[in-house]
């Protein structure tokens, strides 16, 4: 901690942050990842003055705007991002959920270097047209070997947008198709001649229901389905497509189980409406396990079930957004594990801790009736998915998805404590039992995730007022005694 | 050439192309590509035995109705692709143009296992929030160093399709904020709100203009400028975008000058009058330099300049699709480089070859007025950036946009000759100057892409009877002989 000395300039907050560190380490520290800083260490203001360079260099052929801090990718480590001022902060943002086993994983950097990588970075195939002799073999030990229940195939694409949007199109030509009669009925010529101007009937009257707060990319499909946030969406065309009421339950739930039941049949009822009633029936319903641009909103079990049997009923395709609840960090594989659905959904979309993305499905009906109607140049990225192979082998060899569901639990105890000490700090805490993906309102969100910084701990937030947490899968004990101490120094600056 | 004594099975094409391959050999060699094969190498039908197989077990988990062939391309190299059973094809489709270098390209192989490589595949950050330290140097030394001239800034994507889409949304909000008064102005309450709806006037009213027969991309939003073929259209939703006629010249041009004028003069009276009068007016134009995927079809430098003219006149933004021409296949850098435009385009989005994507730019005021309007998580792939820096190293080591304009006039009156010798067969052959991108009308162009896989040679097509040809930049006159052989063959068959 050679830093210490050079603290003399430091806010009294970095000094803190720093005494976190040293309390640690004098807990003794035991990590899933070896090497890891024993805590955070803050040597300048955030950003500091490599920083402030730094940006201001990348703005003028970058939009840096959006910037939240530069890092130094080379130097950070398991749970720890650095940044070019050597300031270490506890990363529990992760690349807005993206980074499941830590910053340069040494199981990751060992397939970083096979020769499979190599060959499938500098020999990008077109995966429709020109599939390697063993991609099916990337699949099956990798992809496919963490599949949904019930779901055995995939479509592999770039991101977690152009995965939904491909959903949809899958959604849409399925539905058609069922109107049609059948695979084997024909196009029309006047589907054939309309389509080409954009127009109906060759062009779908269908559309996709979504929920309000609802986040599922930025793409003109997707964000007609999202509805996070009027930055997002202005001055965008979108389709007129429903969007149904989200239950918006209150905390603590045991206190509020009537309300929160009526609140959920209440939404439940909304949606069977749209179905029914909108002059653009829905080919699907999209929704995420646990709304997380939106500001990190659940519903029960019961209501996803609900959710599930509407959809069967009124023949409507049942997607389930797990972009950014996959990957284990609710401490299922699949949020929607924890459900326990009669029946799987027909698609699941995922992206973000996998590195890569794509939609799985089951029903073979889902495939279109003939080739080049579900199909782009690249249709994904065998890097990308053999890094995610990489990824499923930690997260196997580490358990991670169970010790995901123990550390949360204990982050979870932890805050329940500082909200009962802080009154009106942790508000609407929520995610219990659902590993670490936890979240609560804070009365000055924006201020509380700045004064994170200064403590060492790297945060962020969702909707207007939610603090959420997505820390990595090899997020310890050590690692949420660290963000309690944070947190409770947040709420007393 | 050991494959030659277990050729007794072959079919007799098969054979023929295994003589090509020999005569090339006799011929002396010299490539680009050390280590490259002499030659095509064809061992069994394609697909073989093995290949069979392996499209079987991979049809369970991935379509595979678009399989064209299965690939091992760890022994694929240059121009040459091989498949599991051991056939040996020049490669002139290239995965649908994207593959620039050769494939298993030293130099690249080399950026792939640099550690900045690594770094960038364990670690991929949320670009918008959290830019490594290096991320403007690595734009600087890679992306940036061959932007179009006048354009200095970009905004990286994944892919063709999600750039296209981006510069849709900054053109969107472009033109909106120049109705609303300027960036300073507020959003209006109504604005706000109704957007959240999909609804005017927080929504868009405005469209992209697009041309007969483009591609830009099967998003909703790019799918919704795609006039390729219903295939990639029904079922789908789209805008309610116009479509501009696109001038069909007719070949060869010397003998069709004034024709061909007046269709270029009646295409873009009729972007004149679409801009003026249709009821959603557009925000930009876009086009492909070169359409491609709707069958190779060419216009005039005039015609562009025309273009350009008419945007800048009515204030509607121009983006050029160099997703399919740039990096150097037309013998320039960018073939918009083709058309001396008195102001550079607005935007100009790649993909493909650069093996990454995005969307260039050079009027600060397309960065939107507040942050976060456009953003998404990764917002491209820095592990991909930094190949294609890799690969425009390559480019210039080699000079291999000069060798492709040579390459290209030589390839070019190799099927003039035959078009002569062989009427009716080269028909309106296409991409005089235009290096390698060359391409011509087969009168059974299906069974034409057939037969070259029996004579050793993987050709695309596109449009409804277009030959298209897409070799690599590293494509030398060694191979043009070796694919004008196999032409002549084909039409002999």
């Amino acid at each position: 901690m050679a830093s210490v000395r050079a603290a003399g300039r430091l806010q009294p907050a970095a000094r803190t942050a720093l005494q976190a560190g040293i309390s640690q380490q004098t807990r003794g520290y035991a990590s899933l990842f070896a090497g890891e800083p024993s805590g955070p260490e803050i040597k300048t203001q955030i950003p500091g003055p490599k920083s402030q360079q730094a940006i201001k260099e990348l703005d003028k052929v970058f939009d840096t705007r959006a910037v939240n801090m530069l890092a130094d990718y080379t130097q950070s480590k398991g749970n720890y991002i650095v940044d070019p001022d050597g300031n270490v902060l506890l990363d529990v943002y992760a690349q807005i959920a993206s980074i499941p086993v830590g910053y340069n994983n040494p199981t990751l950097a060992k397939a970083a270097q096979s020769p499979e990588m190599i060959n499938s970075l500098i020999n990008r195939p077109a995966l429709g047209n020109f599939p390697s002799h063993d991609w099916a073999q990337i699949l099956e030990t990798g992809i496919l070997s963490v599949a949904p229940k019930g779901l055995d195939q995939v479509f592999t694409a770039t991101a977690g947008s152009d995965a939904n949007e491909c959903a949809f199109k899958a959604a849409f030509m399925y539905k058609a198709q069922q109107r049609r009669g059948g695979p084997d009925v024909e196009f029309t010529a006047e589907e054939l001649s309309s389509c080409m101007n954009n127009s109906l009937p060759g062009a779908s009257n269908l559309s996709i229901l979504s929920f309000k707060s609802a986040f599922h990319g930025r793409l003109f499909g997707t964000l007609s389905t999202t509805r996070s946030k009027p930055i997002h969406k202005l001055d965008i065309p979108a389709f007129d497509w429903p969007q149904a009421t989200f239950p918006l339950l209150k905390y603590p739930l045991e206190e509020h189980a009537t309300e929160n039941a009526k609140a959920e049949a209440d939404a439940l009822a909304d949606v069977e409406r749209l179905i029914t009633t909108f002059p653009h029936p829905p080919a699907a319903v999209i929704v995420e396990p646990i709304q997380s641009e939106g500001g990190d909103n659940h519903a029960s079990p019961a209501f996803f079930r609900g959710l599930r049997e509407l959809t069967a009923k009124h023949d409507v395709l049942f997607i389930v957004d797990e972009v950014q609840t996959g990957i284990g960090a609710t401490g299922k594989f699949w949020a929607h594990e924890h459900w326990d659905l009669p029946t799987p959904p027909d698609m699941v979309t995922f992206s973000k801790k996998a590195q890569t993305a794509g939609y799985y499905y089951g029903n073979p009906a889902l495939r279109p009736n003939k080739p080049y109607r579900q199909f782009n140049t690249w249709m994904g990225d065998p890097a990308r998915a053999i890094l995610f192979r990489g990824i499923i082998d930690e997260v196997k060899r580490l358990n991670l998805v169970e010790h995901t569901a123990k550390t949360g639990d204990y982050l979870y105890a932890g805050i329940e404590k500082l909200a009962v000490k802080y009154p009106g700090q942790f508000k609407n805490l929520r995610g219990k039992g659902q590993g670490t993906f936890i979240a609560f309102d804070s009365p000055q969100r924006d201020a509380f995730l700045k004064k994170a910084k200064t403590v060492g701990v790297n945060i962020g937030g969702s909707g207007e007022s939610a603090v959420r947490l997505r820390p990595m899968l090899i997020f310890d004990k050590v690692h949420a005694d660290i963000l309690l101490e944070a947190m409770e120094k947040i709420v007393k600056m």
